[in-house]
């Protein structure tokens, strides 16, 4: 049994990572904090959570998290690195899902985010929290900096073919649509309900902050530089990620399932459809699921599509699966829920 | 460890009993019968429970269910009361969630469902199926008749002030509305996202079969007669009852709250919300559980608001707590996870 | 062909009159004003308009309407009493769409709206803008107060059995659906796709500031007080108002469909069903239609059941419609648009 | 005044027609059949038009449209080419909704459609109804056959850069998701609000119909030989096709937002963006215009955003817009309305 802080708790990421953290047989979760609502009980904020959690959201500046082995930092970017020194220094691990930790190149996310670095040292040590690519690395990291959702979706989409060094890497794009969670519980007009239902649109198509985190990661996978032209659409519904990705075959001779088969045949949350139906959101909604599938069109253009929930496995269900890593559980330990259909 | 048995595991009460049953630490699914799938994997059928089963569905006209301890029949009305009695031989338990051995008055039965009841003396022996009512009566039964959807609802949130006697049992109603998969997994014209999105009607005005079911129950609770105006409505949702009641207050001095709260303080799936903030159907979706709330404005009216999901707490969640009862597990087991938000 | 103004442009009832007016044969819309959105075009707030509109958004501090014939005011309340006297002694006509002229009482205005009412001699010479009611009236109106939504549906769902004396006026029940459109343009957390999406709730049971215009109207229909039980429910959709409306009543042997044909027969907007078919608000979205039908279940409480367009015939549909019989135009002129369907 | 005959007018193609011609000046409706729906008022099945339409369904086989001056068929495919040959030889112009006639390969037709094409010469006749493209052949033809949705969206948005000859016509891909109205007004399970709803996925990714379409009309754009890779996804919302293009451009040096501004600077219903916003299905649905915009990203990969309402500019309204050219109407002739917003 662990004990837990969640800083940031309030946002989709945050009460996401609670209501699984409430089911998870090793934690408890000790500490939630919030400026906002410092003082508010947990269910008074998130009634769904009635019965479960008997906590109130504290104050950050209170707080400094002695009694908790793992800090959660579900907070907007440039928040985590002011504050993640000092418990790296205690010894604590921290499981960051901003973007504080997740670019090596600190010019390039300084451009990105508009302010400063505090904690680059930080940046080089942490552990970039995606198991199927770092499984061995989070085991033994003390700071592990989480996918963003898109990332998570193109980089498992892409991830097996790259490795096998059968695309090319400057032909890579991505189409990916996200529910409105993605942008956070945040009040903004274009989120409406009545602004958001009942229409598709693309947006960041002349730029994405999750841009540089995708080239970053997809190039190890490479091993050589990459192009990926990468196109995010706000879809009308609540959760989820897919992702439809493109690249051009190096040798169409192959047996791309068998490669999908080869790379993800251990990993405890990787589906593979096969051709017997295409991966959709609603499938993998509320889990910590990666449905894939690849087909080949005629032609040298491989076609590859993922679905994810951007909160669970693009956010607080991988950020646990990484917890699972680091203290050693079982690492499907509270992710087993199957999604709730119809 | 119990072997359970579903008969009908391809309509959405159905899956919803595979997706609980096979999270119940105290289960293992055993048997899943379907006419129209014999044969096809449940996993193929349902791409969401893909790793949580290795079944397929098999000819119910081969299966027997020697080796289920209970049988649960997810069925279409005047399907079950063909097949149970043989069962009820052989002494299995059986929990129905259809409609066959709810109504106690088999002539207003046959009227609603308009065919022969060929298994009148079941009807006298099973126990109606909601623990917030009977539940001595469902720990010792062999066979259960799970409430429908609306008729829970209705029956929770009238049952207090009902059985304290302070409105007027002829004046009651219920507008209530559920979200389309309360209307199956059929494949219908009016239940295309395409006609039901966007856009709120009453249906059944003029008369619906889940009527002579609540006037049965409310009528055991009031002790006399009630009469009850019920309307019900499709709302552009996948799940969840919402109901709005009224009634006409008898003593307008009296604590409504308090009343409530003493019929339901040990319940474990009847969530109060005494005003904080109102019931609504996305704070249950996917759990069993039930948010009510009283309130009286000025006047003789008391208005009660209940929310529940329509296939949990109005199908097959409440069907797994009365299996609870009657094999002596912990009344929650299985059932405690929370909704997910957003 | 006459001039329009709009105050207060950028909400949805504005949008919504804005679309409207530009469709409609004697209308130029010349002067739009919104204090947030100063010198934005028209067409740039909102593309749906692109090619329809060559305005921008003008500052209300400098438009004085001179060149206007009417103007009307799309406003949160207590703004239009502030302007409209000037505007009333300049001789134009003035439609306000905001509470700020319906109710006769000022003192329970003051009380529901938290502000002293500037401009109450306005009150006693505004015509309440519900055509059915008061088509001569607003005729020769110069100030026109349009009803709100709730109060749309509900004083033409109960008007017919009032105005006969067949249903007991203290008696009545208005169960209540809105989309979320309802609550206006403005960001808040609770109006997200992913907050109210796939949910019901109801909201304001213990008071709404709609119910003493609709017990003000309704007392006029039936000659006496009445007493009204009010529950709005916010539905997951965009448009619509759905009401189901109960009452006693005080002679069962009526022709309940003969009394509504009598009383709507030449109405262009009202459709009654009369039993073919219930009333959908998707049959009206977009429309400035009524749809209408009453069922007398078994018993003597009537259900009558209506659909509006809360933001056509709710608010900027009926106050074209007012503005038509102000100037002498054809009733519909403008306003038959079918819905679009699906 | 024309008078206008409807074929197949049930589907959601159908009564689309039927709302756009009820609002056209210059047409009258005077004959609609249906197999299915034969003696049914039309106001019965689709109440939205109710004091709109005063016909009933009539049986095709006793119709023979004599009185009628154009005859559109919104029929499924392979129903038309039976059909349309006597019309042609009585002298009447047809419009056709339905592939029979678009694709110039019957061989090609035959493959994908499963059957042997009866009619190939009116295959040479007929002219490709896609005004952009082939205005000045429609203004004369006597048949006209009209683009598929996803085919209007992907041929709209690459023709100024193939025309220009500035892209790779061998690099092509379309990412496109559309409206489940798409699919038609037919009872599938797939297409359930329950199951379609809150849900993202791809489908036909290994082929589709519309592919050789595209194809065919691209090639001639370009020149020459195309090769395009395309994926259909299935939306959560009812009207509307999104499309994502890609392409290789072969001089990056070109203002390619000057190349869409010339290609379409005249064109009524091309509304581009021009980066102020981006193409959004919600600004288009119900009308007859196409949204695009054209981005060119770092790197070589161009990127073309379109939106338009699959049953608007994708079927109905494009339908009556060559219905325009052909009898020498102003080409926007009752397709002038603005969308519904929100």
């Amino acid at each position: 049994m662990i004990k837990v802080g969640i800083v940031g708790a309030t946002g989709y990421a945050g009460v996401e990572l609670i209501r699984l953290l409430l089911a998870h047989p090793e934690v408890e979760v000790t500490r939630l904090t919030s400026r906002a609502e410092a003082g508010v009980r947990v269910d008074r904020l998130f009634p769904s959570l009635r019965g479960g959690i008997d906590l109130s959201f504290e104050d950050p500046a209170n707080v400094h998290f002695e009694d908790c082995d793992v800090i959660f930092f579900a907070t907007p970017h440039a928040v985590a690195m002011n504050t993640v020194p000092a418990l790296i220094e205690q010894g604590k691990k921290v499981i960051d899902l901003s973007a504080d930790f997740r670019l090596e190149d600190i010019a390039s996310w300084e451009t990105w985010y508009g302010v400063a670095h505090v904690a680059p040292s930080l940046v080089e040590q942490a552990v970039y929290g995606l198991p199927e690519l770092n499984r061995e690395a989070i085991r033994s990291a003390q700071l592990v900096a989480c996918p963003g959702c898109y990332p998570t979706a193109v980089q498992l989409g892409f991830m097996p073919l790259l490795q096998a060094g059968v695309i090319d890497p400057l032909s890579l794009i991505a189409s990916c649509a996200s529910g409105t969670s993605g942008a956070g519980r945040s009040a903004k007009i274009n989120l409406l309900l009545a602004e958001a239902t009942e229409s598709m649109k693309s947006y960041g198509v002349s730029g994405h902050r999750h841009l540089p985190e995708m080239e970053q990661g997809l190039s190890k996978m490479a091993g050589s530089d990459v192009k990926l032209t990468f196109v995010p659409h706000l879809a009308p519904m609540v959760r989820g990620i897919h992702a439809t990705l493109f690249a051009k075959l190096t040798d169409a001779s192959l047996d791309l399932r068998g490669i999908f088969q080869t790379c993800y045949q251990h990993e405890p949350f990787v589906v593979l459809t096969n051709g017997q139906y295409e991966p959709e959101t609603r499938h993998v909604a509320g889990t910590n699921r990666c449905e894939i599938d690849v087909t080949q069109p005629a032609g040298d253009t491989v076609v590859i599509t993922v679905a994810i929930d951007n909160l669970v496995k693009g956010a607080s269900g991988q950020a646990i699966q990484a917890m699972n890593l680091m203290f050693g559980f079982e690492e499907s330990l509270g992710l087993q829920n199957l999604a709730v259909m119809p």
